[in-house]
């Protein structure tokens, strides 16, 4: 190189460099580390290298660039413009060879570690770096008197052109082999799969240039509902997503119940194994055919879920998960054929993935949470609070990251609650009552107008007005309590000690009317003082887990506080601490991160070194054990009253002044009930 | 080590040194290198550690061994005799501890690496080194506040007590860890494939100490038979062994017709792998059931078998081993599920090994003949002949190895021949023709006697004299030869040109009855001028192949044949030297190797290194292809007479002075009929 030679710039990269007169800018792409996509290895025929040339001034770079800077359009892309179109402006990197000084734009579209701004609220990105990658490799032709297997040669040719050493080669791929490589003309698209360094297994191939893409399954396996989102494995985007019912809640609501149901009956942990296996190819031909994709083309699948679902996706029998001390079969992360795991509908060579998990109650969803929301690469001190029939929490900063689990059980996703209803059109999910006249509104899923606006019952004429969903009751009994409906022992107080009708016998307690559909034929639809109960249980040991942390922690506070899950995407925060199920924060400090597990699925699904960093930080979490803890079971009880009865509230004070009220005179049930769920 | 340390001496290994009072024999036998197996490390439960201490004066070694130089028996050795008896004069190495000076004899069955007689001629030894073993170890307890799985305790205490880097777990074998762990109250056994120094496989795991053996099978894949040996992986003996017709046998007697029915065919080939999948299985539990073991016990099996059969076991479509450039789908070792060659009566986990193929007529069982025979590692040159439907042909020494393979057709197995069967009880195999008087006298399998002895007739009343196998045929048309009823083009002579009237008008030519059973209702056994020309063409086709190497070897000798191959062990040299199947060496040069490819199977199952040192070997071995090379066909024609036309015979002159006879004055086949059958 010399000062003769040509300058290139690629931006947005800024790397810099000469290169002799007529490389090719792919090749100088290369020479000069930047990323510049390409499948087919500088043939022409993938169109990944596409790069967008500058003319004129660039004051920044200091050059001037002038018209002939790149060699005239060639046949390769003339012909490929053809057929395919190629955006104005835009050359292929691998045809176009730089004359004189260029400044050269690499598109995101052509970067091969281009990065996927998530949607989530706090607009991470993903760098694209999947697992499974196409590549296009010419194989040289058999000769008879250098006799070697066509296979040979394949490997031969991946290690020349792409410096890829091919490891496994599953038989059905090796059995189709000889007549795609003919077909081809000895060009082959392999689709090869290298979660690390190691050698590539070859999960496909085909005749000449396939486009692709591939698809991958990033799938959140909750207790109570199975998520999956389908991504395409070269731009990473979702291209569908789809939900279904865990089919196991018929063997129990709860992990716990579910545990005991592979106790108590023989074979009863393979029944559950296969019911969420047969449901996994219902999911992955459901997000298909949303996206109008071929199933057989997705390759790969990340899963992520909790120990007891992890162990009965794998079929091992989660009894010993039920007891102390709470031994996992095995803790680290798994690789294996996603058939292995009854999913017959997508590509017979895909690949799984199973993220770690933290301990015997602490999961792969966790370790997930802990990946998208990564408190251990932050300053601050933050609780991450994900939401669910088991809530998994994590406290930490850069310096330490406690986990737990706590036994919220179902309450908080409208199960065990009288008027309850799962998030659907219908339910009733937001709630104010008038702290004077005591009277309610809302708004139910599916309409965006509160019930007082004019219009409300002709636009909810079709759904009707049909329960309370999760974040409802929270609303539902966060709002009596600040209107003075409810006392701080949890005592729904009579008509007479509230003033309002809507607070009505039922039985020896009382119960708060939000809405009596019955003269239109649809439910009355109440708040319990069995109800209160419940929800006061849930959030007291959502509360004490966090606390147990802090305990560990050594710390009164918290700095931020993200509520994740499908349900904490949805949860009021001043709500939340009203109910006292989080520690007091200024209110701005607590986030939403939507399906954090969903997020840290995905970001494994499209990003090797991902799987590796969750690897080695799951090893680095301190795991406390709720279920041994003495403290827990007092942070419990304490947690009880509404707000809870030890900690200051200077935050909430300031947001929402609760009522001194107190209604315990009479009947049967003194608050002090105390139950608790275990798992 | 002091000099006042004891003094131990290993025998038979020599291996000596100091180690202080108090060392078990065990760890004294680890610190100086000595072969001391033992499963359980050292806890008294596996006994394969047992040893002789010697006593007295060992003038030999210097040092005089007094009575109490090892400690007297202990409990564990005490408990041990009584459950399972201890021979006179053993202990255990584990338990015994060096307290003078000693001299210690590790006898055949407690080395690890002890070496198998191989019963054949040779009496070469396989050194064992089986890559599946079981280990005992001890598993720490889960501590829930040091949470981790049960594996990763597993895999902690296999790399600390035995150094052993554990790999993939199959799923089956993980949903059942937690309960053995616990049934065996921490101490499992555990089956390990580690055929490298790679991570281990976990095949299956045991509660507490498991005796074992395991077996592994080593499979020879012909053509027309398949043959199995079922091996005691810990001892290396053979104790079952089994054979089957191959099914495809069906669908073509040849390889080329199979290749031809796959080609002709849609899912051919597809039904060819199932009928020889369908086999192994049978054949599994032929030898499992003859050795009265469960075969889920045997966890490795290893093939060897030509090209064609390879991919048809593979399930890969043979078409392209049928045309030029004879391209194989894959050159290189397989190490696979056995599962996944159909194997479902084994072990779930067991593994399958295939041995490389050297090019594409020249298979996994020229590759076998080559570990069992070594022709590379002897300095005489050495022609390895395997003689089947497609003869096996090796020439080679230190310098350079040479192969290829022939099409010699069934003819040599009894196929094609007029009176012709398989070697089968009834079936003439020794023919002697009086040269006077041109009567012939013979024997049949099942049968010491010849048929002019007393009581031949009484000794073959049940089997009948039904036919001549392979062996039989070489034998009469050598002995025909000799006897002057043949000439050297291949005619046979008339009544009347032979003088005798056992040489019978057929058609247009002449038949020589051997045997006319027709009196007892059994067939009469004649060999036709048919018979005669298809043993010319398959002993032409096997010198052909021969000569070639020789030819690109630059030799016109040899200094020894080695005739490999069921049926080559039954061939009598003389007669192979008379019909010109094999080059003119010294008769004592010319010796059987047996079935060469099951013994190369056989060395392969039962050590691991020798798998890696014909998977360097084969691709030193030049590959000459007979298919394409003009001098085969020249040598193939000039080899057609007996014996052939070119080269001189001093050897064969001494031994059998051939007749000067010829018979071609008449009748309608002229000895000219060339035909050719390709693989």
């Amino acid at each position: 190189m010399t000062e003769k030679d040509p300058l290139v710039i690629f931006t947005p990269s800024g790397r810099r460099g000469r290169v002799p007169r007529g490389t090719p800018v792919l090749t100088a792409a290369r020479q000069l580390g930047v990323d510049l996509d390409s499948v087919c290895g500088g043939r022409g025929i993938c169109s990944k290298c596409q790069v967008t040339p500058g003319v004129g001034e660039f004051p920044k770079h200091g050059v001037t660039v002038s018209e002939g800077a790149l060699s005239p359009w060639n046949a390769v892309e003339a012909r490929y413009d053809e057929k395919r179109g190629l955006a104005s402006g835009r050359r292929l990197g691998c045809q176009a060879q730089i004359l004189s000084d260029v400044v050269i734009d690499v598109p995101p579209e052509s970067q091969v570690h281009r990065q996927v701004v998530r949607k989530a609220a706090a607009e991470r990105v993903i760098e694209m770096d999947p697992a499974t990658r196409l590549l296009l490799i010419e194989v040289a032709e058999p000769d008879m008197h250098e006799p070697s297997g066509d296979l040979q040669r394949l490997a031969k040719a991946l290690a020349e052109s792409w410096q890829v050493t091919l490891g496994e080669v599953p038989l059905p791929v090796l059995a189709k082999l000889q007549t795609v490589l003919r077909a081809g003309n000895w060009q082959v698209t392999c689709a090869l799969h290298q979660p690390d360094d190691g050698p590539a297994r070859l999960l496909d191939l085909w005749p000449g240039y396939e486009e692709g893409p591939l698809y991958g399954l990033a799938i959140d396996l909750g207790s109570t509902t199975m998520a999956a989102h389908l991504c395409d494995l070269a731009s990473g985007a979702v291209i569908a997503s789809a939900g279904l019912m865990n089919p196991q809640i018929r063997f129990g609501e709860d992990l716990m119940s579910r545990v005991s149901y592979a106790m108590m009956n023989p074979g009863g942990a393979a029944e559950m194994t296969a019911a969420v296996r047969a449901a996994l190819d219902r999911l992955a031909l459901e997000t298909a055919g949303e996206a109008k994709i071929d199933a057989g083309r997705i390759v790969e699948t990340v899963f992520v879920c909790n120990p007891v679902m992890h162990h009965l996706l794998l079929g091992i029998d989660p009894m010993e998960l039920g007891q102390a001390p709470f031994a996992l079969a095995t803790s680290d992360a798994l690789s294996l054929a996603a058939r292995e795991l009854g999913l017959t509908e997508i590509h017979p060579e895909a690949r799984a993935y199973v993220l770690p998990c933290i301990a015997g109650h602490v999961g792969a969803d966790a370790a997930a949470v802990a990946l998208a929301e990564a408190p251990g690469k932050r300053d601050d001190l933050t609780l991450v609070i994900d939401v669910g029939t088991n809530a998994e929490i994590l406290l930490g900063n850069r310096n330490r990251v406690l986990a737990c689990s706590s036994p919220t059980g179902p309450a908080f996703e409208g199960a065990q609650i009288s008027s309850g209803q799962r998030a659907a059109p219908g339910a009733i999910e937001r709630i104010e009552i008038d702290p004077e006249s005591k009277e309610p509104r809302f708004r139910v899923i599916g309409c965006d107008l509160w019930s007082d606006d004019p219009g409300f019952s002709a636009a909810t004429a079709v759904t009707g007005i049909t329960g309370i969903c999760g974040s409802g009751i929270i609303e539902a009994v966060a709002e009596m309590r600040m209107a003075g409906l409810l006392d701080a022992s949890g005592l729904i107080g009579s008509a007479e000690q509230t003033g309002t009708p809507r607070a009505e016998p039922d039985g020896r307690t009382h119960a708060y009317l939000v809405h009596d559909g019955t003269p239109d034929g649809g439910p009355r639809i109440t708040v319990t003082q069995g109800d209160i109960r419940a929800i006061q249980l849930a959030k007291s040991a959502l509360y004490a887990g966090a606390r147990l942390l802090m305990d560990e922690m050594g710390v009164d506070q918290v700095d931020r506080v993200v509520l994740a899950g499908a349900f904490g995407a949805h949860i009021s925060p001043k709500h939340a601490m009203v109910l006292g199920m989080i520690p007091d924060v200024p209110l701005e400090a607590v986030t939403s991160a939507g399906n954090a597990a969903g997020t840290g699925a995905r970001i494994a699904l499209l990003n090797r070194a991902a799987r590796r960093e969750i690897e080695t930080e799951v090893r680095k979490i301190t795991k406390v054990e709720t279920a041994i803890e003495p403290r827990f079971q007092e942070h419990f009880v304490a947690a009880n009253a509404l707000p809870h009865a030890t900690d200051p509230f200077p935050n909430l004070a300031k947001i929402a002044p609760l009522p001194q009220v107190s209604f315990n005179s009479g009947g049967g049930d003194g608050g002090g009930r105390r139950r608790r769920r275990r798992v």
